[in-house]
């Protein structure tokens, strides 16, 4: 820790106590790891049901995908070449019954490498809402229209933190478009600013910045430096825990036709489908929410209880 | 496979095709890993709202947990000793820059033991949905009352197989009681008793057995017997794809002072706490639904669409 992420740190751990007290979130020993109570996922679900009816319009097919997905299907992303600090893959025990009376031995001699006995699984945690979706339409052509896929899972991201906005594992609520170029380009920028809108109207100060992922490494930094270059992602920022570095709460990202190329989904036309997709982080949008207008829902605005229709 | 096993296992292949040609479900290509539709998750959360209102006079504490929960957690349960082949540890990537150029260039070279490099790191996926709970209670005594609690969360089990109603990941919604002997004993049998009526007002033929849990091994197999002879867990079930082999829906769960013992939970009186659960599993209740009323819930019977106000 640098010495001038003091403060920063001393302000993640000040919001955490607060939520940890009012009992919204519940500690589980490891950091960015915590349990939900009834009224945290309350405010979940009722931004939730905002974002459907704002969404509702698209006509979107509903897929809700688990928190793992195959690991075959991880292997056709580059997330192994561009975040592979961010990653979970699932291990077993695939052994005999001798082999488990050696790895309960290894575990009772306090041996901390008795899971380096296991096994890798087919599959891997999820890294983002939109992956698994991507190998369900392999090898297809889209309609005209192109598709628009409402989806909702857990992602994991490798990252313990103090930051309670910064969880190793929590939801994000998606509306993916595959189409045209023009199809991909119009859903992004439509949504941009219809969730900068939504989250004005929740009373959140809220600004557009170009997105910096963090992506691994030397070659991560180029990537980087592309990505702001092309302005492909948009991220929606709010100031949670710091002024100085807000918080991403929801993204707008345009894959162009990465996504299509790499699992053979085409367009009527042929060609390699574009992809975009707006992205809520469900759970930093819930500690927005709670930071600006305090723990308590029933006492939040009247415009913001309405907004979400809160009763 | 035996001989014996295939006219099962085309049961299980016939009816996952049935699911996946509607559209319910959504192959992964991995086996028990399936994405769900809109319409599937409307009978998962209709059910739930139903045991919901079931559960309504316990005024249960409500908690969330997240499909992963703490290693040290993991290693204070027996499930090692148990069940390791059921586990999911989550390992990732820790290296440097150098390292990670190692692991690219072995998975270039398509070395399928690039996994091997990665490391474990302090989580792992929740194999209970009551396991993240006790460490939560851990060390504290509870109010003369006792406490009832209120969990979902998605689990892990590490058994690929073509039975649809075993999926490597699902939804348990439980409500767990702590309290004292008595308190636990009859909060298994009073849910045992209800959601045994839950079932039946649902349309399904279910039976009540003595729960068969997977223990591992030769230590598995005297578990088991003493698991049968102490009738301290029950199942109900139902044929799903087999009037032979019919299939746990709904368990219900008496620990005594097991997880009492382990995390150091104390009753008013001082004494290790007992625990006891039952346990709802989302998916199987669906796809017992599904089976046995047909895959459009319009035309389910009057009396099961009125019990799941569905509409």
């Amino acid at each position: 820790m640098c010495i001038s992420d003091q403060p920063i740190t001393e302000a993640y751990l000040a919001y955490q106590k607060e939520l940890v007290d009012a009992g919204l979130l519940i500690p589980s020993g490891v950091k960015g790891v915590y349990g939900r109570s009834g009224l945290f996922e309350k405010v979940v679900d009722q931004f939730e049901a905002f974002a459907t009816r704002m969404g509702a319009d698209a006509n979107a097919e509903v897929m809700r995908f688990p928190p793992i997905f195959g690991r075959h299907t991880y292997m056709q992303t580059d997330h192994v070449e561009t975040m592979p600090d961010l990653m979970g893959s699932v291990n077993s025990f695939c052994g005999n019954e001798k082999e488990h009376r050696a790895l309960i031995a290894k575990i009772e001699e306090k041996d901390e490498n008795w899971c380096k006995d296991l096994t890798p699984t087919d599959v891997m945690l999820v890294p983002a809402a939109c992956y698994p979706l991507y190998p369900t339409a392999s090898g297809s052509v889209l309609p005209e229209g192109g598709r628009t896929v409402d989806l909702k899972t857990f992602v994991f991201r490798h990252e313990p933190s103090d930051d309670p906005a910064r969880m190793q594992i929590f939801r994000q609520r998606e509306y993916v478009r595959l189409g045209t170029p023009e199809q991909a380009l119009q859903h992004r920028n439509h949504w941009l600013q219809t969730a900068e809108g939504m989250h004005k109207e929740l009373g959140l100060e809220v600004e557009v910045v170009v997105a910096n992922d963090p992506f691994f490494g030397r070659g991560g930094r180029v990537m980087k430096a592309t990505q702001r270059e092309q302005e492909l992602k948009f991220e929606i920022v709010t100031p949670i825990c710091s002024e100085e570095k807000p918080t991403a709460i929801t993204s707008c990202n345009c894959h162009l036709d990465h996504f299509g190329h790499s699992f053979n989904i085409k367009t009527a036309d042929g060609e390699p489908a574009h992809t975009s997709c707006i992205g809520f982080g469900l759970e930093r949008i819930a500690l927005a929410l709670f930071k600006t207008h305090g723990l308590d829902p029933s006492r939040w605005p009247e415009k913001v209880r309405k907004t979400l229709q809160w009763t």
